[in-house]
């Protein structure tokens, strides 16, 4: 591990997307994304994904200078072409739209097709939320994720996210439909560690704690069973009808080929309906009863999604981000 | 096991909400809900839930005569006041309104505070889905479920609902965000089975199968642990900041005082944007890839949501309904 500040991991992304042909404006967000998302521990997502978005521009899956175009205006909904632009600065501009939306009609939606992956989904959840709003929006993804009742790949692991402002903080849930993404699989396995709890089957169709075994039989395990197997059907329903795009099936079916995806995003404007200390409020008493409950182990507690990403990301501000230092050395040759 | 047509099942609710003091026309719709759960399959909140819902009238908790209020019209989100009227009737009649807004604005959204428990959530999916809109709708409910972390129950099990019109009928998810539901844990251990996987904790904090244990402990798990314990925070926050009424933590902690919940219903009007053939073949497309790959159980098969019901459904329309003996002969006196 190397310890690196924002500063440092900002410069170095900007650089890089500056040589692949990025405007300025458009290098300094996607660059912040990156950073942002980096500083907040989900390195998944960061600072270890970044090599493989700059592989997805270098085999011209990524258009730099796309941007996503208006297709057509129905009431509260807008459907956009995303035009196979970067993903992350795509989804920002939807959320963007959706929430000038919401600020006339108190709910804005935009369906994106055609678009790239969104990188850490929670950022589209935090962009809301810090403006005031709720949100929900979801993506689909290329089949990885086997159904209930089913052995091969046929569902994506569709991630959802639900944000609400909070007293302290955005109120964010990011979460894949699988209970365990493929990374979360690795990274456990890297460690030498067991799922704590089951995540997949084995190539014997038995229930498993062990990452290796079910990186080897391709059977991760919906979140929930059954439950997350039928939500991610209909959310990828939702998202190929609303915007017009592709669905899961149609999506390539290879981690370095996965492009053209769809995606929702759905915001309410909370502001037409309370002053913001009524809403902290609300939303305070909720979180507090929540977590006033005794504990479930000794000396454990519960977290409110988003709580640890807080918690993260003020560590990594003051003390500087720690960084895989092989990948660190990747990035700076890229 | 006793068998009963639709009619005879129809009529014999009809009755006991006429008795009741229902209007006649009050009582058609309400006996109608009751029945076609009952048809569908879904007994715990069909017939066998019957009796309650009665005792809630009797109790005073539910006002025959209340309909919903229009309290606030914000764009395209309306909040109405459910005044503590028969939840099933109320939340039909929000989501009609949600569908009138759809039809004008492509999305509606109706959020209904001080309403009571919706019975079969999937009733409001079908409603739309029939219609040939997409759905989206969730209530929450009495803290029933400690969250992650956590041994109290400090949540709710908010059930939510998608749904979407589909070539051979509605896809209709209908999931509580505990993995089992009281209900299911009941039915299992009066079978004398175990549960199909991990349903919550022993005394001592072991997961798992023993239906009887988790009743004793009180203890059930999230769908997908951290998962549905975060989306189920998320939806009670957003549907106690949507409709101004209750979260969670302040309805009665008991099964037979539950009241006043808030539900959220969001319409989606996919006429605006597809002819009804095309809908169905992107749906059809998508249901026939996921159910066409290799079964994870020799002669097993994947199940889209809905299916199963629309199976039940049309064996129950031809073979009679099968209902316990003893909540028949409860029914016939109430």
């Amino acid at each position: 591990m190397v310890t690196v500040t924002y500063q440092e991991l900002y410069r170095t992304f900007l650089d890089v997307l500056k040589r692949r042909g990025f405007s300025d404006e458009r290098a300094e967000v996607c660059a912040r994304l990156f950073t942002e998302t980096t500083l907040d521990g989900v390195f998944s997502h960061g600072v270890n994904r970044f090599p493989r978005f700059i592989r997805t521009i270098d085999a011209g899956l990524v258009d730099v200078h796309a941007e996503p175009e208006l297709v057509g205006r129905f009431g509260v909904l807008e459907r956009w072409d995303g035009r196979r632009g970067p993903g992350n600065l795509n989804a920002r501009a939807a959320m963007n739209r959706a929430i000038e939306i919401a600020r006339e009609h108190t709910i804005g939606c935009v369906a994106l097709a055609n678009t790239n992956h969104w990188m850490r989904g929670g950022t589209y959840g935090y962009q809301a939320a810090e403006a005031g709003l709720a949100a929900i929006c979801w993506t689909n993804t290329m089949p990885n994720l086997p159904p209930w009742g089913g052995r091969e790949p046929r569902l994506g692991n569709n991630p959802l996210v639900v944000a609400v402002p909070g007293p302290e903080g955005p109120v964010v849930l990011d979460m894949a439909l699988s209970q365990f993404s493929y990374g979360a699989l690795e990274s456990h396995r890297l460690r030498g560690e067991q799922l704590p709890v089951a995540g997949g089957y084995t190539e014997d169709g038995e229930l498993t704690t062990d990452p290796a075994a079910i990186e080897q039989s391709g059977r991760p395990i919906p979140a929930g069973f059954w439950k997350g197997s039928g939500l991610s059907l209909l959310l990828d329903l939702l998202a190929a009808l609303l915007s017009g795009g592709k669905a899961t099936h149609e999506i390539p079916d290879d981690p370095e080929r996965e492009s053209g995806v769809s995606q929702v995003f759905v915001a309410f404007d909370l502001a037409k309906l309370y002053p913001p200390e009524e809403m902290a409020r609300i939303v305070e008493d909720v979180l507090r009863f929540t977590r006033e409950g005794a504990p479930a182990t000794k000396g454990g507690r519960v977290y409110y999604p988003g709580e640890r990403t807080k918690e993260r990301r003020e560590r990594n501000s003051k003390e500087g981000i720690p960084v895989d230092e092989a990948i660190w050395e990747s990035i700076r040759r890229l």
